[in-house]
């Protein structure tokens, strides 16, 4: 079967479908239209066997963690979802796996209403590249470069789950079967925070989802926003499953150093406050402030009930780091 | 090195800046601007190392070709070219090789006027993705459905060369250094007929890129529109580098399936005839007719100085081809 049929075959008409898609998979390209007063949100996303995802994951849950890392990029900067465009790098045509994969593709697109507008598939080691495009009202997208001393920083959901989820499935750490399925459900099955991001648009200063580990990912925002920061330790959002599986230093490690959360780390200026708390509440939706941005001269500190608290930050490199089972 | 510093390092800021580009490399999203009255093509090509290159390819050409080969496909839309996301998969952080890769996309780059605004990088076997963007004013898309029998058939430049490099390349064939060179030069490094595809927006009724061999590309056009077609091999544009190095059989044979010629292949009805080479003679483009548009139950026929002439269709199928030198 040829890389024409695959996409046809697999992926054609199977995805939601928007009416801002003049033209979608079939022809040299899609052919797309934005609203009237939005800006285009971009990014790219690649996920590799065995690096990005254990090599045994079943093909849906490799589909939806490869559109939901790209959603979170989108979420991060409050950008709502609309198109994907899909690269797949198959290592042979094996049409159960494909059926799967493309089930799951067509799931997450019905759920987050995106529409598949156009793809290459490609012979060789298992691996899939997509690039999203949202939408944002122009200048409201949220950056990782407008924090400023003062406001306080959050976190929605709780974190070190999928790092805890991973070290699970290399074997490193036992767990009740219940939270183990919790947190390998965390690794493979990360939930975009689509609609935190929306929410935040005009609350939040700056934003950047957790993707190679907390303190990694705040460094960002420091470094764009060129401040400092406090973070305090006892107040980092942890799991049930994370507090019942390991010690309070180890869930801590987690939370400040593992990758994968997909939640969203933001700040907002103490002056609207109220307005993210009865906006959270609406949504209902879970932000724990951990902690408040700083002058740069203050550097990135924790704290850990009051003590002076120090740890490596050690980014989850993808790059450098390979997981299998 | 990590993920971050290779992107950070070797492409932030290294392409062609475009105003409406609000935020670039660095974020988790580009954020970017559409004209009013535009929409927005968007494509996606992914080239792997010793198939869709052989694996001597210098770095810079490589880099050149994953941006011509989705230009090519913008401009068989009629689309200005706007935008690149990239996704690299590289087995090790080979300093020269992505030092040389940088200087082909931002050559590239420069050249197009398009800007890198996002990308990914991972530890793999080498390959690369690109997603491109380019503009096209509301409905003035050039499909590949819109072909009309009695509409003229044309090629843009000269059909095969890629396919002859290929195979010099592989040893099969031998050339003259000058016809290898210059066979060469239009296997690894394609000019993508972006002004030809801007051209043809108000002239053409159907149109597509020659990438997988001109008979296999043609029938896109022919299945999309629901016609068949009237060929006249004698007719098919051949380089001097084609004509000195292989019988006229072989030359012909090249033109039809050879793959990765990157010319445009579009209809134009009769009555814009005039229009079509008046364009021609201004954008100083050459382009040929080939042979016209006909019913749905005349099938594709080939005529040779007016003799039937049977070929079979091979489709240049990446999938399933290797080559390696």
């Amino acid at each position: 079967m040829s890389e024409f049929s695959i996409i046809e075959n697999y992926f054609q008409g199977r995805s939601f479908q928007r009416r801002d898609v003049a033209l979608g998979i079939g022809d040299d390209c899609a052919i797309t239209d934005i609203p009237e007063g939005q800006s285009l949100a971009v990014t790219t996303d690649t996920l590799v066997n065995g690096i990005h995802f254990p090599e045994s994951t079943p093909p849906i849950l490799v589909a939806q963690k490869a559109v939901a890392v790209n959603l979170s990029d989108l979420a991060a900067m409050g950008a709502e979802p609309a198109w994907l465009s899909l690269s797949l790098s198959i290592p042979e045509h094996d049409e159960q796996w494909l059926h799967e994969f493309s089930l799951g593709i067509q799931q997450m697109s019905e759920y987050y209403s995106v529409q598949l507008i156009g793809g290459d598939t490609v012979k060789g080691p298992l691996s899939i590249t997509i690039t999203a495009h949202g939408f944002i009202p122009k200048d409201q997208a949220l950056t990782r470069s407008r924090a400023k001393p003062g406001d306080l920083l959050y976190v929605s959901g709780s974190l070190g789950d999928a790092a805890l989820g991973l070290d699970i499935c290399k074997g490193l750490v036992h767990a009740h079967p219940s939270h183990k399925n919790f947190a390998l459900d965390r690794l493979n099955n990360p939930s975009p925070r689509v609609l935190v991001g929306t929410m935040l648009r005009r609350i939040a200063s700056s934003c950047i989802d957790v993707s190679d580990g907390m303190l990694s990912d705040l460094k960002h925002i420091l470094y764009a926003s060129q401040c400092g920061a406090l973070v305090h330790v006892d107040k980092l959002p942890l799991s049930h499953a994370m507090t019942q599986t390991v010690s309070a230093e180890q869930a801590y490690q987690y939370a400040l150093n593992g990758g994968d959360d997909y939640e969203l780390l933001f700040t907002v200026p103490e002056s609207l406050k109220g307005q993210l708390e009865l906006a959270l509440v609406n949504a209902n939706v879970s932000a724990t402030c951990i902690g408040q941005i700083a002058g740069l001269n203050e550097k990135l500190r924790l704290t850990l009930d009051g003590e002076a608290y120090t740890t490596e930050i050690n980014g989850y490199d993808h790059f450098e780091e390979e997981c299998s089972e």
